[in-house]
């Protein structure tokens, strides 16, 4: 492996075309915060392997023209070198290009929204990116939750957007005792564990989830343990809570706390015990907020994407033992002082 | 009274049990502002009184509960000491408390819950005041209303959660005329000040809001006045613009008003006539915004708690005379210019 | 003209009766970023002119009002005097005034309202500007926006508020296909692009949009080339999308467009091809966030209001070159290490 990735390596150094390639691999990869051109490309197979089997082969051609027209759109900008070739500016590009085809139906003006998009969410990176910088925290997948809201909102104001596996708008209403009535056997809780998995990339598929895990397993084996970690306690929460047990089953209260569980279990803070602990509040926390924010967007129709995931993550990195509150006494300055 | 606190004062320097409830009913006291044994001792004894008298002694245990998690949260994770030991990490803690059996029907899932949720409110104050400080104002009780949103939000999600006295969803209707055609007497708007009074540790009664005021007298002849001045603009402005009269009656227009009056009034600026003037403004612009987000939360069915009082204070405590704003020319870099 | 303007500025230097219509009038040119005495002049013409053909005077004096209140709110506040003289404090304040009138029904509480809301929007201007100045962007009209969002909510929870032309709050629907069918000729589509420009003050007519372009003419041929090049793209957008031909008739979809072109293309930016082209893809954005906000909006029942271009323009503005996203790495110090 380590051979391979080092004749890569010099194969890279030496064409620009296999350095595009290179670069657009790493942003498939960072989808999960891996830094890794093996990672990125297991990734896409799974990818390909999950739309093949769903007979959606749209979602994966959206994907790669998602990931190449960020990509593409950061080059242009002139965007930081090093960042671009971390996969920085691909991940959010190929997460819009997942879910456009995957909630909208695809046509002319649904093709050209998805391009738009994907050019947008490169400058909705570099936006971002700036204010969470001045809290000390990455931007996340905020930028393709952001402008993917935006992409698929627009869809119900414009009628040559079509309106596929989504919505429709509704108020909340509470979970009806009936639905709760399904009881999951092990196999298939075992099933909602790996496809919480493959949902990170909007795809439902128990192979895709397989194939995502080993992807994590060829760069980080912390990476793979939180995963799997992240999604076992998501599916132990919903049964706790009392989730739907469809909407269990096919991953979707999963793919959120899978990201948090990740990125606070190895990504951003070093494993330990204390930082295992909070990251399993973290990942509580997170199937909470997942099914908070499904009941809040209901009215408009629309998915949450990784919102949930994303803020709590923020919420989770922002605290500093140096940094204490602003305690209930006198601002410093003000417009009624004149200092 | 001075005597008393400094016989608690060596107490407390002796007994780390002593040292921890000092701590909690800072903690408590930090509600509105104060930072006083005895008016968190009031706090608490007010908030018994009025769940008493509502037989609905959940609420009072969840307060006590919230509370406690809350600050040993912030113990464990290590939080800035002086902060702790002025009960910053207490506040958000007692309002989820209180808020969770308010407004959800008790059982061992709704109790998780609440436990899950004043741990996360301490990570939601350090996350949050990180952000803030940068804007030079407090965290407020954003950390409670951000928590307690995901909290009520998530029950309707979840089959396990018992939706008790909120919602149900609906799209705002603009007041029907019969519903303003109650007369108020002069009684019922003497309790509605009261009882706005009250409705800030959400409970809705007058024997409460009077031992409340009580508790601020104990610590700060203004914040009493404030508080006071605050309830009756808010019913003045209620009145004015024709606000529900069951609604004000029940101090649903003043809590969020009463919080801002006492933050500007006296608590982050110095008491004076201009200071006194601001904070009219700001009373004001409370009630309007109250009946704005009341109007906007309506389609998801849960209470807006107090973030009418939260943007108002943080909107008029963010001005500083010797910053102006950017002006309408060229920003000083851009991936424009590639400088 | 020039003669005219420097025995202007004479005049102003030797009255503070004319210094304050001065920097009134330079309030009204901030609408769409001008600074000169003349051009304000001209837009408030429009809107007289705008207000006539409606039948609607309230409109006209409600801009009045606003203007006048919002500034002497900053005066009193004692904002910074290079900023109140471009007329920084006033630009927000008429817009206020514009649009309560247009969308409420005027009578004394609804008045109050307007007064009130047009005092808080140099407050919040004061507020936001603190905010954006450390992202190094500037507040835009977003202090309007969010007091205006403020004002009209509040019309569904008062009863003297009584709600006019808006709403009612409706889940999103697909637009419908019989919306679809009605062709616009080429006349109408040219009228699409001008009243877009009449938009921007909350007016749909044909004259003032041209008394707007002829304003901006007076101060900057290039504000006046991207205000109808914005207005053009919005029109094509709207075609290749399909927007709802009778909104777009109407210049709906058009004044966040062009506001954000002006804003990208010759404000913020020197302008330059590849400022244009980054101004193109902005515009065209700012369409699909203009009808992704509208369905988001619907529930609530209000409008949009620049929402749209004041989410694209910062969104265009923040990206800097020398600065990278935080990397998918540990976080340089977090409750974790205790360092």
């Amino acid at each position: 492996m380590n051979e391979l990735l080092s004749w890569w390596g010099k194969a890279v150094g030496q064409s620009y075309a296999l350095k595009l390639l290179d670069i657009h691999l790493r942003g498939a990869s960072q989808v999960m915060f891996q830094n890794n051109v093996l990672t990125g490309l297991l990734f896409i197979l799974g990818i390909f392997w999950g739309t093949a089997a769903a007979e959606n082969p749209g979602v994966a051609i959206g994907a790669i023209v998602g990931l190449v027209i960020a990509t593409l759109t950061a080059i242009i900008l002139g965007s930081d070198d090093a960042s671009l070739e971390q996969g920085l500016f691909g991940f959010n590009g190929i997460l819009v290009g997942l879910a456009v085809p995957t909630f909208l139906v695809m046509g002319p003006a649904t093709w050209f929204l998805l391009v738009i998009g994907a050019a947008f969410s490169t400058v909705a990176m570099l936006a971002i990116s700036q204010v969470t910088k001045l809290w000390g925290v990455p931007a996340l997948t905020f930028p393709f939750v952001l402008t993917t809201w935006f992409l698929v909102l627009a869809a119900y104001s414009f009628g040559h957007l079509s309106i596929g596996s989504m919505g429709p708008p509704a108020l909340p209403s509470p979970l009806a005792r009936s639905d709760l009535g399904i009881d999951l056997s092990v196999g298939e809780l075992l099933g909602a564990c790996i496809r919480s998995i493959s949902q990170v990339f909007l795809i439902n598929n128990f192979g895709a989830g397989i194939i995502f895990i080993v992807a994590l397993l060829v760069n980080s084996r912390w990476a793979a343990v939180f995963a799997v970690a992240g999604s076992v306690v998501s599916v132990i929460m919903g049964l706790v809570l009392g989730a739907n047990p469809s909407s269990m089953s096919a991953g979707l209260y999963g793919f959120s706390p899978v990201l948090t569980a990740i990125a606070l279990g190895c990504v951003f803070f070093e494993p330990s015990w204390r930082v295992a602990l909070f990251a399993l509040l973290g990942t509580i926390v997170s199937v909470i907020i997942q099914g908070a924010l499904d009941a809040a967007i209901a009215p408009v129709g629309i998915p949450t994407f990784t919102a949930a995931f994303v803020f709590v993550t923020w919420l989770f990195l922002l605290p500093k033992l140096n940094l204490k509150p602003h305690g209930h006494g006198l601002v410093s300055d003000g417009i009624m002082t004149g200092k």
